[in-house]
């Protein structure tokens, strides 16, 4: 992959080097204050949604006329159920409408799976010593918080462009008990970006009928499905009908928010399963809490009704020329090198940028010491500990494009000097060896 | 108790039952829909509230100047623990504001405790086999509901007028090192309406100190702080300093929320303690969300900076004439019988209610029949066993005056025949025996 670089002569990499020494060096009198460190939307995604507060305007009356500002309501109202219901392509009699943060439905979730158990019967992951699920590589890194701190055992999978590799999956889950689920963002996978092929979705739909678990969840974490930038958008396979086919309905549990559609801290999360399931999960959650906050819901529901595709192209506007400026200065910088590799995602949060082995935290560092925050090494790797050191997530949303361009300049700069640096290394060892 | 009854002839007690079981009997052709059950604020109260709608008007920066729509700030605005300190009595650093429901707090404490611990050592409840807390019986439902789902065991301790039994109490947790905490609501308890006394609560921040177990924790749910109705208040001592004069603020755990101040399903929930529990609390929150509802948490600091306590008079306004219906319809109805007791509380939700042993399912029996709807027999206690099964629960806030004076009528007419139907029963016996 350093193709370019052995074209050189030693001089010649050496004279580079003392270049991007110098370029670094000038950097860091530029005392910078830059971050792509955040999946989180900028300012102008949120004022996209200020219409929210305008929503109620004294009228505190849901569809079915109760009073949403009072007490009740465990499952969300009516109409927010449907907004999840559009959200994740499912009958709203599957949803439940919670709070502001799909996490806290994830840990309702997979604490409830651990015990008392998803089904109403005996079956409980506690049951298991160790309780394990397979986490697709790279991926998010609150999900693999959520597992280490509920003591679960995270076994890697390889992603590919068309989703988990299956074969592992599959090998995995038939081969070992202990493996209870499997943790998945469907659409614009964090941080790769990539879409589950057709093939993928069906075949995770059936794990749970070939896993010798006899209680596997799939976790379809679909935090970016409606979140494209061209239109209309790339369709990803829904996986309710094919769990439906293949009768593993309440084996498979998924999360949506509002939170990158709406206000990142203000939204509201969805998940969805089977009946029972989702009986069981409505039961576990009346001793976590008396009912959602509904006043939210019905904004939500209000502001986005009939007009969801419309408000996310209002996003894609704002985003699309952040993320054509990030792949668009890592092929002019690093292109002719070929001493990276990057996903070009149609939506999502993220660029997975993947560089020479054991480079990831240096580069990570160097760019923190010109002052541009990186996702911490090996963030998108459970236990933080990236086996290759190699994977960059590049967060592009929050910053402004001017400090976006800024901050992939550094970024390029500290990935081809630290690769020069390493180039050199390997060189001048060999020759002493 | 009855000794109204038993200065009567047999002829007169038969007269009286005959008239009360038509006066029974005309109620059942009313088809009522009355409802006493719900510890829920009525339309008019929430409607006090109705500007916090009003109060964002495009400003979403909070004092320190950050974006509230935005993801983060995981402890809460710091104008919103300010809120939760103001409430609780406490210094905002002690305070972490949540989302909308104190409950979703409790389990977060409650479930930390047990796993991985309180206090970032090796002490934690779930090397107890059993877990037990105690209980202040009558009291709240969902302390025990969610002790219940966590398998923790309840042992019941006596409520007084002044708070729980504390000589039980100290007994208890000297003896048994498995007894790991305590519930308490300490102003206007539920249901009973008690305020803890001062002795009571310097004795309750002690007993960490004299526990058998080092790593008991009071739960200190003070759900009705603010909730008086006479002003100037009532003041419930303050827990915070005598927990840090006996060294024990990282043993006391406080609760609080706005749901009975604003909206009850969308305000916001507060938790306390000492630095150390927080530091956990906030740790372990984070595997669950990623930061609360900070525009709900802007909307409740601005709509009640300086204004809280007139906000709760307007609420007493509303409540008081309600309370007093209760209390007066009890004295004129069932005073001169004394055949019931019950309590008098001068703020809170409810009023407790105590009938002749074993009567109090029946009553709540016959109330449903003729279309009124009490809090289940036995909710105010562990596992739903009311031992004497004899408490009742009033909650009168939510129901119109009107309403409220024809459920007052029948309850008391229900305690009534229900007692003479016992008192007959009980003298035939004793004739046949």
């Amino acid at each position: 992959m350093i193709a370019y670089l052995e074209t050189k002569s030693p001089a010649q990499v050496n004279e580079l080097q003392t270049q991007l020494e110098r370029e670094y060096e000038l950097l860091s009198g530029n005392r910078m204050a830059l971050d792509l460190s955040r999946g989180k939307p900028a300012a102008e995604q949120l004022s996209l949604s200020e219409g929210l507060e305008q929503m109620i305007d004294g009228d505190y009356r849901a569809a079915d006329g109760s009073d949403v500002r009072n007490y009740g309501n465990l499952q969300g109202l009516p109409e927010a159920r449907e907004l999840g219901a559009e959200l994740l392509d499912v009958p709203a009699e599957t949803v439940l409408a919670g709070g502001n943060s799909s996490l806290s439905l994830m840990h309702l979730a997979v604490s409830t799976a651990m015990q008392p158990g998803l089904w109403g019967d005996t079956r409980q992951w506690s049951s298991a010593k160790p309780i394990k699920v397979l986490t697709p590589v790279p991926g998010y890194d609150r999900h693999f918080a959520l597992c280490e701190a509920l003591g679960i055992q995270m076994v890697n999978i390889d992603m590919t462009d068309s989703g988990p590799n299956m074969s592992q999956a599959r090998a995995l889950v038939e081969a070992d008990d202990c493996i209870k689920g499997i943790w998945c963002v469907p659409k614009y996978s964090n941080p790769t970006g990539c879409i589950y092929s057709q093939e993928t979705v069906d075949e995770i739909a059936q794990l749970s009928n070939i896993a010798a678990a006899d209680d596997f969840v799939v976790l379809w974490d679909n935090a970016y499905a409606w979140h494209d930038f061209e239109f209309p958008p790339t369709r990803l396979t829904p996986i309710y009908p094919l769990a439906q086919h293949h009768g593993t309905e309440n084996h498979v549990v998924q999360f949506a928010s509002t939170s990158k559609i709406t206000f990142a801290g203000a939204g509201v999360g969805f998940i969805s399963s089977g009946a029972k399931v989702l009986q069981t999960l409505a039961q576990q959650l009346s001793f976590r809490t008396i009912g959602p906050d509904k006043v939210n819901q019905l904004r939500h529901a209000r502001f986005l009704k009939g007009r969801l595709m419309e408000h996310m192209q209002a996003h894609a506007t704002l985003l699309k020329p952040k993320f054509d400026l990030v792949l668009r200065t890592l092929k002019e910088e690093l292109g002719q090198w070929s001493i990276a590799s990057w996903t070009e995602p149609q939506g999502g949060y993220f660029v997975s940028l993947d560089l020479q082995p054991n480079l990831a935290s240096e580069v990570i560092d160097m760019a923190k010491q010109v002052g541009l925050t990186l996702t911490p090494a090996g963030a998108t790797f459970p236990m933080g500990k990236d086996p290759k050191n190699c994977n960059v997530r590049i967060a592009p949303t929050f910053a402004t494009l001017d400090d976006l361009g800024m901050a992939m300049q550094v970024l390029t700069l500290c990935v081809k000097l630290a690769t020069v640096r390493q180039f050199t290394l390997t060189i001048n060892r060999k020759n002493q060896g």
